[in-house]
């Protein structure tokens, strides 16, 4: 017997016949002879009606009411599911966010999980009753709803498995696992069957949208085994070992990644959401670096890479970073009104960037990754605007339209071709 | 100043520009002065889309379940309704039935009030803080959501009124008030600007689709003043007394209507949707009757008027009830299996009856009600299949066809034609 959290995003919860699917795939683990807890986000589409129905009654609209009207979507689906579970001939139950109760702060909107309450759901569980908790929802004081943020469900169910010490965290989504890189992009790219956590984090933040950042950050944290796979794809029948794990990918410690297994590097990322702004002629005097980003911070426009330019003979120097390219142009306005403080010459920014980044733990024992990186590019022309380093991880930033071009080459300099694949 | 639940139905929070002006028309109350709490329907439509969808997963839902999908409908509308308070310049928060609590019963899917608890209410009410209370759902033993049923919402404003010792309850809904027939069938039907507890009783449960009747049943038990209008008639700038309580119907106590105000008869109601049954030749002996009755009373099937012929002189007797022609299948079904225990000839059904009551409390005071109703109706011809009668009522079972002709007659032969109107 195992304990199992399984998460099922919006996609998957989309209509009755859907959730029906759902709970057939919930009661195998079941008939195992697992216990079960299983966390849905609302129907897709559910979400935007209703946080469209609060910026309509109002822009300035109160966290606290918010939260009141779009944690409703997963209310819905996680009774509709216990529904649908009994008719498939489980015991269900739905557990609210103020019933467990999952305690979180008070940040309404975006709050973050605390303690969470597992004394009469353990109990529960221990009944044969499948666990049906509705996502991105928790409680604040005992006293009001709260909700995660967009794509917390993912969260709520990492967050759930620690609780719980669950065996594992499946997480169901429309992908079914984490790629080398973008498979629309690299038709030979190969799904990892395991991935660390770190690496996962690097893939997740540049660009390979599978799992929400934060929730694999707390998976971190806890030590939660967490798999990606396929809610459409139906391999649990296929490979006759439906607890055998070798669907999706793993996201585990490193410590579970065997030598055997260990890539140098685990894929390539890339982000075309990045803007790149230059300050030219900052003078170059202490301090003056810090006046460029401290209103930044205030304004919480998250800066990513930064190059500053040696300094020209005239004292000067220039200052290129990145910020997403949706606070562009609330960055400007902040340098803007900056500028006096900070005293440069001029603004350029350029939305014309991506970033691309190789990702692997085996590049903290290996010299030379950045180095092939910069080669295999340098051949193909393609020109390093910025670069950006982390223990496991290489970005360079390059003008948009090389992006899938930079991808391939990669791809293949670093073997992670598949063999044979189209 | 005084205290003022609002309750406001499905079609007035049918989106936010209604949302909006739901928000304008609590400001007015509050302006004045007053504390006030609202109670929300769901959006119209949204209560049959959750029901929907619990039928779709399951014929046989778990009503616990049904209860955590349907709330959810009044819990948006709350929440909405805060934000577009708070945008009007209103301090409000939402109020969800765990949250205050509203103790129920845990019959869900019709649950009954019990004790609600209005102490951090009162607190927040003394702040000029506006309520705003999600109807038709409550929480059994603080841990399970439940609701009270279709149209609990008026029965949820009413036990707030009741709980929070309110000096009104204002129920606005599709139409002004109650009248003294419908006015669709009588365009010279005058609406009432009183109407005792005992009257909105009669004419609600025979046909005056107004208030729910079980609503009506608290109001009277709690002897809360009940006004009924119009959501979208503007008549508080009309008068200029918003306070003046002369719009609408106020429902009230007996005590609360002088003589002078006293009419014989309050109104004419009408029922389609009976259906006539008759069992011939029942055998006339003791327990017979019992023996009709009690297996239908076990299948909870409701039956109305019942009608006894003198025996015949063969010893057997026919015996004619009214049941609601919902119910007319199950309830054929139900006396064709105990054919043997009751002992009858045949089964003769009907369904294409009516039934035409006239009520008013003045009738307890004067003879000659039914008499004039039983003349009225003879001089055109129409045949009384069956009456009933109680102390404030009295309704006949006519031919379905004839229903419009005998309501407009009745309704003139009480005095009851508006004047000079159309």
């Amino acid at each position: 017997m195992a304990r199992i959290v399984m998460k099922f995003g919006g996609t998957s919860m989309a209509g009755i016949e859907r959730i029906r699917n759902v709970a057939a795939r919930v009661k195998r683990e079941v008939d195992a002879g697992n216990q079960v807890a299983v966390v849905v986000s609302a129907m897709a589409g559910e979400t935007d009606r209703l946080v469209g129905f609060c910026r309509e009654a109002s822009s300035l609209y109160d966290a606290k009411e918010y939260d009141v009207v779009v944690s409703a979507g997963e209310q819905i689906t996680s009774g509709l599911l216990a529904i649908a579970l009994q008719a498939a001939g489980c015991k269900a139950r739905s557990w609210l966010g103020w019933q467990l109760p999952i305690n979180t702060s008070d940040a309404h909107g975006s709050a973050r999980i605390g303690e969470i309450d597992t004394a009469a759901l353990d109990a529960s569980l221990a009944d044969g009753v499948v666990a049906v908790i509705p996502g991105f929802q928790g409680v604040a004081d005992g006293q009001r709803v709260t909700t995660l943020g967009r794509g917390g469900s993912d969260t709520s169910a990492v967050a759930m498995a620690a609780a719980m010490k669950a065996d594992r965290c499946d997480i169901y989504t429309d992908v079914d696992g984490v790629y080398t890189t973008d498979p629309r992009i690299v038709p030979r790219a190969r799904k990892l069957s395991k991935v660390t956590y770190e690496e996962m984090l690097e893939l997740a933040s540049v660009g390979a949208k599978v799992l929400q950042t934060r929730s694999v950050g707390l998976a971190m944290k806890e030590n939660v085994r967490v798999r990606v796979l396929s809610s459409f794809e139906d391999g649990d029948t296929n490979d006759g070992h439906p607890l055998s794990g070798q669907r999706g990918t793993l996201i585990v410690g490193e410590e579970e990644i065997d030598d055997m297994e260990r890539q140098l590097i685990t894929g390539i990322a890339h982000d075309k959401n990045e803007a790149k702004i230059t300050l030219t002629q900052v003078s170059d005097r202490p301090g003056s670096v810090a006046a460029i980003f401290a209103p930044l911070a205030d304004a919480g426009i998250n800066v990513d890479m930064i190059v500053q330019n040696v300094a020209h003979s005239t004292g000067s120097t220039d200052v290129t970073f990145t910020v997403p390219a949706a606070d562009l142009a609330r960055s400007l306005d902040v340098l803007d009104k900056a500028k006096d403080a900070i005293g440069y010459a001029t603004i350029v920014h350029d939305t014309r960037v991506a970033k691309v980044s190789v990702v692997g733990v085996g590049m903290r024992s290996h010299a030379g990754v950045a180095s092939t990186m910069f080669t295999t590019l340098g051949e193909r022309g393609i020109n390093i605007q910025a670069i950006a380093t982390s223990e496991i991880k290489v970005s360079v930033l390059i003008e948009e339209d090389y992006t899938e071009l930079a991808v391939r080459v990669l791809h293949t300099a670093y073997g992670l071709d598949a063999e044979g694949a189209a």
